[in-house]
């Protein structure tokens, strides 16, 4: 009864799809571009969301909530900004409905607004026109507020999780005195991004600065993590901004510094979004479905009994059931599949959706006083004495959780190449595919005509890198910046 | 330096909006309606909502996402419920902006779309598009969905809270097989909801069913629960709607039953939203300004240390730290005001933010190897053995909790009326305010007659009340309920 999965190999793009729909993470929903955000899906989101929002927590930072609606003047005040998203705003122009004997239900144009409203892409030009309400002095700075909102960016391609008109996000905004200070946030949080994605989803990501083709609109420095997914294409995972005075200047939100002058405030801000589930899928998927991070996983263990009838299912709740009970005090999520499906529907089931860990108890475990567990990221069968399991389970988990991570980043590594001359680039782009890392002179001349070439772009400039005799990968010139090079969704 | 609250007395609205602005609480954002929810304000909401997201998933319900977005027909599809919602809605028209050299920057009118889009007020039917396609037999039924998110009415008077063009809530959503399913949930969810106001929020809630003409667009029947505030006035803080088969029928979702029939589904939905925060500041709010029951506290303790100088400072830290991080590792949420602001000004400002316990310790304190704590619900001062602080700091926090409930409840009872007469009710309303308990003849002719009169409305209809003998306080008919009058919010 497995519904079938396209293989990756044989087409990567459906593959997602069907492991999307298939699992239950997610479905389209009416308005073309939108997306429903099923049960499952919206609970591995919110372990993601969860241990995010303990990290900015314990570093100072609080939640709060603006609007969904901003005038259209205030997209027009950052000149970078409004470029960036005035061809893909949703505009709300009337507010009433009405019946019309010929025509149904329509748009009363007697509600039409004076001043058009755009629903939220990104929310610095509202938060700074409150910021300048709030911010006086120094003594009010620094401001460290994020949100867990909705954003709309209408996009004509779309997919699930990766590009939809509608997304969930957080989006850090915070205030400071120096130019330090909003500097020093901004690479905190890429390191709160970094260790969010490698230590919870288990996904290695590169962290650098983007080029100023690729950065944020209304950014003075984009910085980000990008992660390579099971087709070796780039994700940008996040971002982190330094905006310097720029929303400041807009806004004309300006402190008095310690030395009593009036001074434009530092900014910043970053997002990660529902995008990360995307992320999770591609890195660790396979043609079964979905491998989920044990730390993310809605349910860290499945419990399948192998009953035939009421009276079989009696025992194995009779005998498991002091175990599970146990292993949930000690904080592991379980999930007991009690339903009518056969054994090997619920294998299949569960394995599509990425449990970390199978546990089967059948009438012969029963009598041996033993359990099986069956491991999702290596197919690999352990069987267990009863008590050992409670011990065991976390430690398999953590396991688990590192297997993937280290699978992971050999993937990428072995994805990852030099290149000796642009016709080796041009090759290993098309032909490999996977990351390059080499030399670029910092034109966006080059940037632009590697575009052209092959469709891959710089995913980040590195930090700290040895430049001596390092020549750029086009021009030949003396090497500006070591770049990763890839194409990305 | 206090900022200074209008008396509850001299005027309540104003009161209000004083509080909520002083306490940072909220702001008003830049389009009209729109509200900005601070951090402490934020806090306060994100306390009650994982309250009440314990209590729906440890009765089975799950979480989900659905689209912000919604086709203008699906409103229709359902004659009352457009009814209701056509004349507030936020309707989205284009999806671009360009730049014009007379006007700047407009709505590109080459980007409008073929069918409007709403913003959706309430997601009905949103879900049960979706509903159809994931609901084929009584196998897949109950669906158990609830959603927390944003919702747009566009509102003409604003306020704060209370009222505002969009709001945060959960809405619950779900799927039954049967009538009396549906029926079932739709009161275990209003009992939900009384425990939240009462066991969390400490405010005493009367619950009961709405008149045909105060319920949902859209549905069978309304329940709600009715708080009074501390202007006597009703409060409606939460309603839970038994949507019969009208959504299924509109989206024509029908389900295979057991005796292999097909059928239309049975659907209920409820909601409460950010009014909660509302009904909070006005139940208990007094002339000083918040009191906030301890279990829904951003801030259920505020330390503030008396002291002159950096090492005073230094000297308090080292007596009472070891005890906060015992309260803490005992779960209790403490605030340390260690800002340049006189303790005077401290004691003040807390206040004002309705912080349930101040712990005061000066040099006299440390001196004598004790602490002062004051009550925010009494101004009671407790002088303590520090080595008792941790012992005694949850007994009155919970003395608190307990405290502003049965002082809530004993205001409603205070004013909550029986009537002799109609001129008798007339002048009740009129002079003494607060609730009418009484008889109704069941008809929307007294309903109408009675609002039009006094403004008062039947805030609910009360179950298993003895009629016998009752009459229609209106129409001295035989009466058919007894409900409860009231102005309301």
């Amino acid at each position: 009864m497995s519904k079938g999965i396209t293989p990756q190999s044989k087409d990567y793009s459906s593959w997602y799809t069907d492991v999307v729909r298939q699992s239950e993470l997610a479905d389209y929903g009416p308005v073309k571009g939108t997306m429903v955000i099923r049960p499952y899906g919206f609970q591995l989101w919110d372990n993601i969301k969860e241990s995010f929002d303990k990290m900015i927590k314990a570093t100072g930072h609080v939640n709060a909530y603006f609007p969904l609606f901003i005038p259209k003047s205030f997209l027009a005040r950052e000149a970078e900004h409004v470029e960036g998203f005035a061809k893909e705003c949703a505009v709300v122009t009337h507010t009433r409905l009405k019946a019309d004997d010929e025509h149904g239900l329509v748009v009363d144009p007697e509600s039409k607004l004076a001043e058009e409203i755009i629903v939220r892409p990104t929310s610095e030009t509202v938060i700074w026109s409150m910021y300048k309400k709030w911010i006086q002095s120094y003594r009010d700075l620094p401001i460290l507020i994020n949100q867990w909102a909705n954003v709309v960016r209408w996009e004509m391609r779309t997919r699930l999780f990766l590009r939809t008109s509608e997304f969930l996000w957080q989006e850090g905004h915070t205030a400071h005195a120096t130019a330090e200070g909003a500097q020093k946030e901004t690479l905190d949080i890429l390191e709160l991004y970094r260790q969010l994605a490698e230590d919870f989803m288990a996904i290695p990501v590169i962290t650098g600065l983007k080029t100023e083709s690729e950065k944020f609109a209304g950014a003075d420095k984009t910085y980000c993590i990008e992660a390579m997914m099971g087709d070796k294409r780039a994700l940008q995972a996040g971002t982190s901004h330094n905006l310097g005075q720029n929303f400041a200047r807009a806004f004309d939100v300006t402190f008095q510094n310690k030395d009593n002058q009036e001074e434009l405030v530092y900014a910043t801000s970053w997002g990660v979004s529902t995008r990360l589930v995307g992320a999770v899928i591609m890195a660790h998927g396979d043609d079964k479905g979905l491998r989920l991070p044990p730390k993310i996983a809605p349910h860290q263990v499945v419990m399948v009994p192998i009953a035939k009838n009421e009276n079989g299912h009696l025992k194995v709740r009779e005998f498991i059931s002091p175990v599970l009970d146990e292993m949930r005090k000690g904080g592991i999520r379980i999930y007991e599949d009690w339903s009518d499906n056969s054994p090997g529907f619920k294998f299949n089931e569960w394995e599509m959706k990425g449990v970390p860990l199978r546990l089967e108890v059948g009438p012969r475990d029963i009598e041996s006083g033993q359990a099986v567990l069956v491991r999702r990221d290596t197919g690999e069968k352990i069987i267990l004495e009863k008590n050992m399991i409670t011990e065991q389970a976390p430690r398999l988990l953590e396991e688990i959780q590192k297997g993937l991570f280290e699978q992971a980043l050999a993937f990428r590594e072995k994805n990852t190449h030099e290149v000796s001359s642009y016709s080796n680039f041009r090759d290993t782009i098309k032909n490999k595919g996977g990351f390059i890392r080499c030399g670029w002179d910092g034109t966006q001349k080059t940037e632009m005509k590697i575009k052209e070439d092959t469709n891959a772009t710089i995913r980040c400039i590195l930090n700290n890198e040895d430049l001596s005799g390092m020549k750029c990968v086009y021009s030949g010139n003396p090497a500006k910046h070591v770049v990763i090079y890839g194409k990305a969704y």
